[in-house]
């Protein structure tokens, strides 16, 4: 397949089309509120559309013709958005505008709270979602009353092509959104001239952090992920935690922003079969259904070469995997490498000289492993803090005063605490994003809607009357 | 006075008191609750103090003695921080920490909301409210759990200095606030060292853009206004309307964020008493009460220069004011001027070589007055939607269709609305803030301390049990 | 068509059913969550079956069959209840189920407002609605975890017994709602002895407030109501406010609870053509379209007499109608008269011995007007204030303070203000019911259903630890 | 100490005075907005009076003198009624009257939400906590705008007396509550004649029905509890539980609504050494300090008859307790024992015969202890099933699943989870009332005040402007 990318000369058209949109946007409480309705009406439709065995099936096989994913993880996707449809249907995206009011100082007046929307806004998704990520944002965005300009990973846009295609079916004026096609750069210098009020953007931090300079901060951000998970005192159910960790750290081949990058195990868990039993999870996964696959940000090398060096890290070892994937026709730019786990000890971890090291994320199928004993939890505790990103973790354990000691001294924004956490598979009805950062966007909910596509604007009524025996006052 | 400003190989405590405090900040919901009642506890006594004569006296005078403005509008600081301060007494600093929780999709599964702290923090706060804007984002802050370092401008920072003993004596903990005089420069240096996780600045658009550089977006801003009125088709209440805008641009000697800038008049207005009475209102201003006083970021000269190449502009005429004050022994550094009001017909205003002219923000006693017709409010708007910055506004007005056109089609965060409409005066009860601007910040309300002092994190409980007939599915 | 009641020897299993259901219903956030997402589920089938126009038309038609109301009117029920369906689509149950936790004393405390369902409850509707008000109900009862037994009146409850079967095909347990047809009396019965835990009862104030005596007040209401509109000074748009007023009063032949009963005009609509306008409008209702039809709960006979009487108080006068309807094959146990109007003077509507008779409820196209003039407005707010339920209202006027006036001294559940206010099509995005009565139900919105289908219950987590060296304390 | 009580001749001016309060209240958001700052500074002033050592001594001995509880208790009703005014000083009782809105159907049209009050009210609470329970009540009732007539028990109105005095003081206008002091056939006269539009009761069940009959269902309940205690299957921290189980069981000599009226222990408690400490911590009240007192609502006869009653159950049999109080003057009409604890086979208890005395509340030191095995657990969740009042409960235990699996089976309204679990000891920072009756009142938080003292009114705005071609259409 081949995509046509706009370059530098060509975003002119871009630029015009997002500066016809005002700041006070397409729609808002006071401007052609039956826009409201009309995304309510496209979004009942399209959900329903969705839930037709085979526009999912033909949405689910797409995505795979893109992305390196297993049928049930690109159906996922499918899932979710069909979902997300659903939950603002009908009159969901108006109440999505609640305002608030509060009474005044005198007879007359009432202050309200407002969401507004920015107007003019840019939208840019990454390769590993192509579906769930840029429905979820645009529809957020177009609901607030944005018009948005939406640019998807190049390699994986045709889903979201298609997407739109379906959404303009269903009613979606085509003025509302423009998509384009263009590698990073020119998208970044259509930034600069279109000056959208705001840009979220899901991807890599380096790209983020960039942004972040070139528009001052006038961002949401969902970047990258060492995510997180810690196995508590209290051993149960080991055949589901195994699973569980298996899903995490290798669906998808590892690259979901949620992926587990690595796993504190308290000394409890090291003296169960758990190891083995992740080894043998790990050995199930093949080429065929795509239940392992391409790295996409990796090559092979860079990947062997990051678990050398790990494995020179005193007691480090091998725990299974650290091999290439064999009879494929991968292409040597992507990487392609066996499930894998090194073992690295919690204090070797934490010293200067490795802990960056040690905590590197690699987008991949691709996990440390760590023990601790009760004594060691501080330590653990002190690795979470010197984290750079804090989007997913999980804290296996139903043991209650270990979840608050670990909950309350933790921030990631997306934390599954109890015997069943684990830290992939967020849906459409809670909150996902990272926290602990002011540019931190989320997806999803109508929390996260508001959060990243509005903003607050106070309209306070003072229609009077005058009191009756009012008088000019001295000034002051 | 003498001020004693940290300077730059001073700033290492600062830096390590700060990073003393962990990301997951001084208290979460899972850490130390106690200290959200002890919050509680320190806004009543605080709030008590303040309403007592003597205390509110002592405040009002010092803040006289560093910013010029009357005993008034000094008082108003005092008053509004009080009301804020009983606004978060006994249980309402923990109601601020409130969660919010969804049912799962099976049994042991909820999904949970919370507030939570970004840990070490920094504000920065300018001259023109000594008082009441540092306390309440400082107060703020802390109430999320949060460890701030407070610097406010040198010139007026002995206010805070005292309010902060005051607090102490109050039950604030020494250790959890650090107090900084410093220059500009230096404290650019401490952020960028102690990498607080987020950074409320106040001040100058200019300044503003340069620490979203800086700090990589990692800031809520509250900048620069250049606030409009506009006054609709319904001519009523000649003498209240008067007052108020005569108050909007010179109380403070238009030293507020949000003193109005621009004055659009229907051309109803301009057959009425309106601008002769402005005239007599500005006139009453005098030296001795401060109701008209020194001007801190302008010179005479500068305020003069600007005045005459906007009275160059085809049309426009000077209506009053626009002279140097007399008998003063303010220095050369200020500005000393009568409130002004200047003229510009409101075609010539929107022409590309005078709109940047106009709408230049002069923080001192001094606006524009524009005069439209019916046929062109489409202008207004237009000159609305070209500003740069936007606080507040007011559109004085009973006439429904005409308030819905205006604030439907501008983005104001503070928008007054009807008869009564100011742009000055915000108290502790409604929100205010820039709208428009994802990095925007508010003050005062519940709603702008849990945006700008916290941020979402979902905690996702899944505490099982598994499933009883439960068997390990195949990968995906 | 005949229906098949139950009598008072066959309630035993409706009576078992009811009791099978615990306080704790079918499901609440700690048991059987998955049920919040089968509603979810069964909302968004059943809302797009109704979108299909084969299927509106089929409800559209049955509904017209046993409720005399135009095909325009009947649809809306149809509209009204697919909008309500698409509003709890997805993940739109549970969210209702929200909610809410405040930090505790201590560490391990934390206190959490859930939404409780009641278990068993029963419901029981009116004809003149045969399927908007028993579908929005017991979904709403539903939803939050009730088992309702349904009862519609007998004379239309065909509508909701397709409706019902509907829902099944859709997905909704056969055994969580119990559907009875019976008499009233056998309904009392059935009610006193499986004592449901809340009775959601729609209908007339008579046998409401039997109901709340013989339930010991375990019941929420939504009674009739002598609706009111107030015409206001400002005169505008004329045929718009003639076209609704003609519509409040006497669509479905005044049969709805929102109905227009009584007009008061400002003296200035008295002097416009209003009054003929509304005639002609009355004039072009006729029997073939049902634009106007039988009367279910007055005769003939009963409707002239009520009229012949208030024509008696001094002043008062026929505007219009006041005729019984020509050649058709009403049976004389309804009522059939042509669109009416009595005009009373606002002196006498108030005199004690007027004021009963005035303001009794017609349940029919018959409606009192009267006259005001701005001195009179007092006894306006008078008669408002005498009435005894207050379910809808509409203040036609853009003058805001006239509005204030009004809105805040009275006290009607849904009441309109605005130029283009009315009193009846209340749609499912806002609230409809009473208010001034602890009793009073809502309908329709999210806050409606959280009211009058769950309670608050209160769960405080306390989970310690125990602080090191507590020791025990004296008694007290 | 004597009082003057109010004979059914003297209840005229009460009536009157309640009847010149209109439905739409003191004050509501569109009337008298000013009363709503009025009550913040009456709270904040009171809370502050409260907060003065002789004044919150005052009080506390006050309440001494007329209800039996040791100093301490009764502080605590001091302390929580600060804490309840300190949270709605400043603009927190304006921020109680918080309304939404939501954008319309088309331009002009916007839906609003407002808590409005019902105008005359009253309000009826017991003996045990004289002054707690009235100003919470009391203020909620004022804060929502409602002008309520107060009868609180005359045997320790006193109380209430004077902290009216006090609350004069502090700025509430005399006109707004009506005090009086009657016996319950007066007051209920009074209700019928006056005919407030709103009643909370506080009190017992057998009250609570009658006046719900009397006054048609108008009424707000908080009505006794037969309040349950589960300890579940893991024993941690015994010294701990033991002494919450006896602060629960015998202070205030069980009067409180909240008093833990059966304990149900899983049968690793039986083997602890629980019932001993129970036993020890019972025989350390004495009268001296009043940490047992006279029971006022049943005589040692009585109680010792209940215990007898009991005592034949097969297999049951005295724990401790069950003798007179010695050396003490107190009346024969009061009740005087010791705490008292009563073992009765929990598969006796379930029995039809047994159950009805078994869970008769005795308002006094008086407990009725069970045990459980695993297995039995269905017939504990039985038992709670079958009680009619469901005010507070308690299940310590910190596993989860057996925490779910007991929350999810009953209906409490104020149910506290986990190790330190309690009944009794409800602040004001959380909800406390009955749950599983549309009655139910609630006290304290702001949720409980909307709830119990103000109704959901919309409005809904519709402005207009009517569509430019609108034409009259057909009549439906």
């Amino acid at each position: 397949m081949k995509v046509a990318e706009v370059d530098e000369t060509g975003i002119q058209p871009f630029v015009e089309s997002l500066s016809r949109c005002p700041k006070h946007g397409l729609h808002n409480p006071f401007k052609d509120p039956e826009r409201y309705l009309l995304f309510g009406d496209i979004s009942a439709k399209a959900a329903h559309m969705l839930s037709l065995p085979k526009v999912a099936d033909f949405f689910t096989r797409l995505i795979q013709r893109v992305a390196p994913k297993s049928y049930q993880q690109a159906f996922g996707e499918v899932y979710v958005t069909q979902k997300f449809l659903e939950n603002f249907s009908g009159d969901q995206v108006r109440f999505l505008a609640r305002s608030f009011g509060v009474p005044g100082n005198h007879l007359g007046q009432q202050s309200h709270g407002f969401r507004w929307p920015y107007g003019p806004v840019a939208i840019i998704t990454p390769f590993n979602f192509p579906l769930e990520i840029p429905v979820l944002q645009l529809m957020g965005a177009l609901y607030m009353g944005n018009k948005p300009v939406l640019k998807v990973d190049s390699k994986v846009s045709l889903v979201m092509e298609q997407m739109t295609r379906l959404l303009h079916y269903c009613g979606l004026p085509v003025e509302d959104v423009d998509f384009i096609n263009s590698d990073g750069k020119t998208m970044n210098k259509l930034l600069l001239e279109a000056n959208p009020r705001m840009t979220l953007f899901t991807g890599s931090s380096r790209v983020a952090d960039k942004l972040a300079v070139d528009l001052k901060g006038r961002i949401k951000l969902e970047d990258a992920g060492f995510d997180w998970k810690i196995l508590g005192p209290d051993v149960q159910e080991e055949d589901y935690v195994a699973w569980v960790c298996d899903q995490d750290a290798y669906a998808c081949s590892g690259q979901k922003c949620s992926a587990q990058s690595i796993l504190f195990m308290h000394e409890n868990w090291s003296k169960s079969s758990l190891i083995s039993k992740l080894k043998d999870l790990a050995e199930r996964r093949k080429l065929e259904d795509l239940t392992i696959g391409p790295v996409l940000t990796f090559t092979t090398e860079a990947i062997l070469e990051h678990m050398n060096k790990l494995l020179q890290i005193p007691g480090s070892k091998l725990l299974f995997g650290g091999e290439r994937l064999k009879n494929h026709s991968i292409p040597p730019v992507y990487g392609a490498i066996k499930p894998t786990a090194i073992y690295v000890p919690v204090e070797e971890l934490l010293k200067d000289n490795n802990y960056d090291l040690v905590t590197k994320e690699i987008f991949g199928p691709f996990q440390v492993v760590t023990e601790y004993s009760k004594e060691q939890l501080p330590l653990v505790l002190d690795a979470l803090e010197r984290m750079h990103t804090h989007l997913t973790a999980a804290v296996v354990s139903n043991d209650l005063h270990f979840l608050q000691e670990v909950l309350g001294k933790s921030v990631n924004g997306t934390t599954y605490a109890g015997l069943r956490a684990r830290t992939t598979g967020a849906p459409q009805n809670h909150w996902f994003g990272p926290a602990g950062d002011p540019r931190g966007a989320g997806i999803g909910t109508p929390e996260a809607i508001k959060l990243v596509w509005s903003c607050h604007r106070e309209i306070i009524y003072d229609f009077g009357p005058v009191p009756r025996q009012w008088e000019i006052p001295p000034s002051t």
